[in-house]
C-alpha cells in the first residue's frame, strides 16, 4: 500500500466504525427496551457455530422464544439448518464482507417480529479477526473455538479474546484424536482475559450443553461480570 | 454504516487494491526474475497450514530451497516452528490486519538472502475471505480446507476456490470421526472452479502429501493450466 493510501485509511475506517457503533446503539436501545438478550456469535469457518445453534434451539423448543440473524458470504445454507429449529430465521448475504455490520442486523430485525422473542441469536460470519471490531448492538460477545482448530488459537486472536463475554471451546468429543493441550489453551485465554466462562462443549454429542444454557439463563448482571459494559 | 460513509468507501478501497497490485507485480517480477517460485496458502485459523508447511519443509530438506513468509495477528508461534525445518523464516505480526499485503511481503522479503532460495511459501493469515482479494506477488494461490470444518466451506467461500490454483483438503485422518461427504465438497468446488486440483493430505500422518509435492514441483505451466494467469 502506498503511504497516501494509507494516510487516508485510517480516518475513514474510523469515521465507518463510529457510524457503524450509531447505529448499533440504536439497535441496543430498542432490544433492551423490549427484553431481548442479543447475543454476537463470533468463530472460525467451521468452528460449530452453525451446529451449536441448532443444539441450542432444539433444546430451547418451548422454553424461550428466540430469533437467529445468520451471516454469511454466499448461501443460504445456515438459514435453511437453522429454520427447521425456529421460524424466525433472517440469513444475510454479506457477498465479499468478512463481518456483519450493525445496518445489517437492524434491516434484518425488520424482518422479524420481535413481540414474540426474548432471545436473539447473531450468527457472525465465520472469521475470528474482522467481526469482533464491529459492535451489533448484542449484549454479550459469544466467542467459538474448536480443539480440532489448534491450541493457539486463542494466543493468535487476542481481540476476540478479550472481547468476549463467554468463550466456547467446542467439538471436545474429538479430543481424543487430535493434539490439544487444554492448559495450554487456558493460559493462553488467563493472560488475555482472567474472568471470562471458558464452557467445554460439544454441539455433535451434547455435552456441556446445559452449562451454555445456564449462561444464556443467568441475568446480565451475573453473566458479564468479567465485562461490566457489555 | 451511513450512507455517506459507504458512499466514500468503494474509490478509496479501489485506491488500495490498486496500490497494493502494483506493489505485488514488483515482487512477482523480482521472484520471477530470481527463478523463484511463491505461493500464497490461504485457509482458516486451524484448517493445518502451519502443520502441513511443517510436513513439507522437513519432506523438501536437502532437496529445494526454500524460505517461509508466515503472517500473523500476533504472536511468533508460527514462525518459531517453522524455524526448526528451514534458516529462513520470517513472521510478519499485522496486528489488528486480517490478511498480508503486498508491502508486508516486499518488506519481508529484505530479511532473506534470495540468492539461495528456490520456493517461497507465503502463509497468510488464518482468513477465509480477506486475503483473498490481496494479491502479494504470488505464482499461485493454495486454499487450504480441513475436513473437521465441514463439508459447506467451499461453497461458503467462493472466492477462494475461485482464485485458487490448488485446492488442499487437509486433516483427512479424521474423517472417521467427522461428518463430512467429500463428494459434497467436491460438487460445490466444481460449479466455482471446473478444473482446479483438490488434493487430499494429512499434514499430521503424511498422507498425500508426495501429491503435494509433486505439485509444487511441476512446472508452472502444467501446473496452472485451469488458470493461464497465475
Amino acid at each position: 500500500m502506498s503511504d497516501s493510501a494509507r494516510s487516508t485509511r485510517i480516518p475513514l475506517v474510523e469515521r465507518v466504525l463510529e457510524a457503524n457503533d450509531q447505529l448499533a446503539e440504536t439497535v441496543r436501545a430498542d432490544l433492551e427496551r423490549r427484553g431481548i438478550f442479543a447475543v454476537d456469535i463470533i468463530g472460525a469457518p467451521g468452528s460449530g457455530k452453525t451446529a451449536l445453534l441448532e443444539a441450542t434451539l432444539r433444546a430451547l423448543t418451548g422454553r424461550r422464544h428466540p430469533a437467529v440473524l445468520v451471516g454469511d458470504l454466499a448461501t443460504r445454507r445456515d438459514g435453511d439448518r437453522l429454520a427447521r429449529w425456529c421460524d424466525q430465521v433472517v440469513q444475510i448475504s454479506t457477498g465479499q464482507g468478512c463481518h456483519l455490520e450493525a445496518g445489517q442486523v437492524r434491516d434484518a430485525l425488520k424482518e422479524v417480529d420481535l413481540s414474540k422473542v426474548d432471545l436473539l441469536f447473531i450468527e457472525n460470519v465465520g472469521n475470528l479477526i474482522c467481526p469482533v471490531g464491529f459492535d451489533l448492538g448484542q449484549a454479550a460477545k459469544v466467542g467459538v473455538f474448536a480443539v480440532t482448530d489448534g491450541d493457539d488459537k486463542a494466543a493468535k486472536h487476542p481481540y476476540l479474546v478479550q472481547a468476549a463475554d463467554v468463550l466456547l471451546l467446542n467439538k471436545i468429543d474429538l479430543l481424543p484424536y487430535v493434539p490439544f493441550d487444554r492448559s495450554v489453551f487456558e493460559a493462553d485465554v488467563r493472560l488475555l482475559n482472567p474472568t471470562v466462562p471458558i464452557l467445554d462443549i460439544s454441539a455433535t454429542t451434547g455435552a456441556g450443553l446445559y452449562a451454555w444454557l445456564g449462561w444464556l439463563d443467568r441475568s446480565p448482571a451475573d453473566r458479564c461480570s468479567a465485562n461490566p459494559s457489555a
